[in-house]
């Protein structure tokens, strides 16, 4: 049905190859199908100035992507000069969804960068981002508890994110590649955690609206792919991943039941 | 319940002052309570670069605010030499509404500049700037159609948009002031079209997250309030209103339906 | 005689509305005619960096436009990164003109911002400014004062001002609108104070020049147009208007003596 | 009397030495006292996009100081990334003095670009600026006359301009060095034609106010001085002086009779 | 000898990975040791203003690190807004470096845009960068070639490039990784043909000075290490290869004689 | 031979006149043929961040030129808002210079600020900077010693920059001026000190190679040419020339031995 002959509730291949580069504290390559990004965590013993003296710490992160990683090369930012607001909209997401699942008292007076970089695009790079970050941040924070810098795990929640929209052919479909994003008339991205709550939904209709119960679909694909990302998260991660409650929705064992 | 007395599902004093300005084409003065924008539309004769060519029209929005318009003054954006990521994400969402309720054919090659300016602020700044600004671009369209510079209107839906939040103590609340904004940990704004269609959905848990169940409730009293503006939309546009679809949503009548 | 049959020596209708913002020390809304400018004052305990241990305060001005504060659409300074010539120019003369009346020493290691936003224009935005901004200044001062946070009123005299030119047929006139400063080819910025002193003095022949007498003339009209200005002025501060001397100008009584 | 024994209405030592760079069209070296500017003027074949068609043409200015023209070393304003609001000021001053004085019209669709750069400062670099930047043009218009690209010589009328300032002590006086003007309460620079008519006056009290008989000291003083530089001007430019009418005024003969 | 072991002429393992991201007409990831750079060729079919109408071609490049490519977290230079000078020198070595080996003549208007961005560094990153970016354009002109796009393989020689530098306890030591490099005095990058010529020489001193002596042991360590990676281009590149002339020099026989 | 009938090894006009403006501690017009430079040492009593504490000083540099040094007028840095990354080489290349014949730790926690700016420009504008700029600070440090500020001279060796190139028809030539410069197809710098070490060494063939025989022999005439500049630098020092050691480098005497 769809241009790749995926069901219209199936990922493209999910890849996720962690301490990908060596400095980081943590660092992974992840891509969905052609979509590949490196996701770094960086720890820094201090906290921007807005968060000093309160003996938390802040996670922050920062988004973008090599000139030709899309098919026409795009300008640099660095030579522009400043961020566009796309970059600015999708870095601010980031940060806002890995907070939401840390218990930022728990890691001090700290600051996570995120660092995610597109090397090669193909449609869902913020949530591939937003995905692959959590694990960087997970195994650094491994590293911090093992050298007992801190002495509990932060993490609250699993968290990933995925896009969904609506095809003018297939109906809502799952996890968009380029050319599907492209046609899409509705485009939602949205993440969740390991217990089945929101953090972010952002639901957009570029020159078009959708209806309740293509909302509502929407969300039960989104559901279904991110219990999907949940397992793979918990296999790149490995031992450490006992650490965090082990996620409960899982592709079988829908949260969002009212909608069946 | 809530500090100032409303109904969970009440809006707070909402006023449209038409012609607020004189040189725009379209301008009003909106108040969502102490929230008070002004909004303009001024038409172009030409359309972006990447429009050029193509017989249609553009929308674009641009977002600031006084500098005193906060409780704390801010420094001008001018001044910083750049824009915030909060004023892109607001300016970006405010032309994406706009553009989605226009058949920008029938605009031929002009553009839009909506300017939302917010003189003073007291929560729900960028649902009062899309409302607001869909009267003043209604008003600059039905100048156009009296010069015969257009043939047909070309505003397809009403447009409104409101913000709904989960607070601790009262659950679920329409159209949040800045006490209650600041206090809530979920945030979320709905922007619906006079047919009851979704055109942005944007929810965000900062540091937070929120259950299905909750973002249903939300969602129904977003349609409530947005039904409401639309009464207000419709008196303030006088005669002309009859140029667009009256809304089909109303405070009795939801199309949400499936979720009572 | 002039296009909007005043005559020579009449100001345009001047409006003077305080409190017209909720948040800042002092606020008030000024018209001269159609232009009309939003002045706010804001305390910020502390001075900026060259000043502090000096034990005296500082006041610094911005002055801005809405896009469509004219009859064609400004690029707003904010997207464009930087501030034009003209801004700064402005900005800087409001700051010097208010310094100039008023004890710094009084008012402790504070700054004063002020704020000046033009929604609308028709000539004069700067005079209207300083005019406007004085009495916002005034009324923040009087809270000050009030809260016993400074022990003595620090505005030495009045402050208002006004711009004159020369028209090619009616010769001086004074508060000159849009349409006869696009047209006049002499145009000069007065700015006195109440015991009819000057403070700035900034005439300019854009590709013209004018002569000694011509000076004079127009002097001694901005004399009269500013002491029209302190009359309203006094009247907007109402009771509080006796902290500062009462102006000695008056349009009957001219120190410019000796030119008649 | 003064620190330097200069008489009140006595100039520094003014010195103009004309093509001191090899490339441009005109240039000069000019110095007043120990400020030393080099000003030089750059014919460009073409003009700015708003003066396009109109078959005149235009005149611009730019002003900036060597970081170490001054006492304390200034950060180049090409590291900051931007320019000053007191270089913009200037820059502006002394294009809108120089458009003054020419036919633009005679010129054709040609800019002519000043640059008025600072190499040692010791008060009065704007009015030193205005005073080299006219002959540095008036050099060039010269050469485009001899090498028969323009018919007949565009400048109407000398120009020059000085400072004049109210000194504690000495009241009124000529031509403020560094040490008097950072001294001097009251600061007026004056632009004037060789006709004794005003092109710019612009009179400031930095935290203080001057009256009426202080204006008129300072406007014959200035007078005085500008009618020496007119002299030096002269002589300077040599036999292509006789382009333009011969200054009228002189330091015996003012035409600021009426204040005697 | 050296902290990891190599031999003072011996290279770090150098491997490049040929079209490692699929849009980019040409692309490798290119190693030497733990420094990883990906590069990019990008043809755009017209050439900047300065080149237009001269029927040639014109090659640029930009360089970039992700910010924790270090040990150390970098700031983004998109968001500081500007590129540091580090940056600008480098980009404009790799630029005219591949420019020196192409006939420009033969790719007509077109513009190679070459983009290396370091993902993991450890020393070298510019002459990897330059090494690499040869590669990835040869793999584009030879795209070129195939479609037909240009008649003639427009490459003149082979280029490499590597850093020598003198250490405190070694002398000169070929292609040095971050632990030699933080701690020599001098450093020297140079880039040369495949027929033994040089195209870039730059040797600085930070803090230090080299005698010829040094300065021609350490060209003998680079001729040696060039031609190195001259064997591993012409092994990655596979048959077209054959396009080039074969590098005449190789470690056994060096260009460099008289110095023996 | 050459246009202007110079030697190939034979320097243009060398003039350095110290003391040339009365602010800086030390500066220096020095001219190479038309090109002539100002440049001037400031001392600052403070290092930037980076340096704190160490108990030692820092050397940096800034290099612009006027607008109209050159034969077409360039934008000025300043009105761009940004440095190019030719300036940024070049001031790089001057601090780097000068702090390899500097005993930092000899000089406090203090910063020298170099400023070079060009007022005309004829090709080697960055050799006459290094040139002068030694001299400069060499004059700020002897300052420093008399005022008793630092005990001991810190300056280490005489340090000078010539550049030279290879001419189509003369072959290797000393000192280029702009037009040699514009057609040479390789352009070297070279830095040295005076015991006729090398401290820097930046040749670069734009869209050319250049051999080791050709290295060789331009390297001879640097060696040449820096040995006149010494000279001429020693008698602008006059007796304060006793503070540093000889130059052992001389046009009769070669370091460079084993190329003859």
């Amino acid at each position: 049905m769809r241009h790749d002959n995926r069901a219209v509730n199936e990922m493209r291949k999910v890849e996720l190859q962690t301490d990908y580069i060596k400095h980081p504290e943590g660092s992974v390559l992840i891509s969905f199908g052609d979509t590949k990004v490196i996701c770094s965590a960086s720890i820094e013993d201090r906290v921007p100035p807005f968060m000093r003296g309160q003996g938390k710490g802040w996670i922050t992160a920062e988004y973008a992507m090599l000139p030709r990683a899309t098919d026409q090369r795009n300008i640099r930012e660095s030579s522009k000069g400043k961020l566009s607001g796309r970059t600015m909209e999708i870095q601010r997401l980031i940060g806002r969804a890995l907070r939401s699942v840390v218990n930022l008292d728990l890691i001090g007076e700290r600051t996570v960068w995120i660092d995610c970089d597109v090397i090669q695009a193909d449609g869902g790079t913020r949530t591939a981002s937003v995905t692959g970050a959590f694990v960087a941040m997970a195994i650094a924070f491994n590293k911090l508890v093992e050298q007992k810098s801190i002495s509990k795990y932060p993490i609250k929640q699993y968290l990933a994110a995925v896009s969904v929209g609506v095809d003018e052919k297939s109906g809502p479909i799952l996890d968009l590649d380029y050319v599907e994003d492209s046609k899409a008339k509705v485009d939602m991205n949205v993440v969740m955690t390991g217990n089945g709550e929101f953090v972010e939904l952002q639901g957009t209709g570029e020159e078009a609206t959708f209806s309740y119960p293509q909302l509502n679909e929407m969300l039960q694909l989104a559901e279904k792919g991110i219990s999907d990302l949940f397992a793979i998260q918990k296999e790149a991660m490995g031992s450490f991943a006992e650490n965090m409650p082990t996620p409960s929705i899982t592709p079988e064992n829908s949260s969002l039941g009212d909608k069946k």
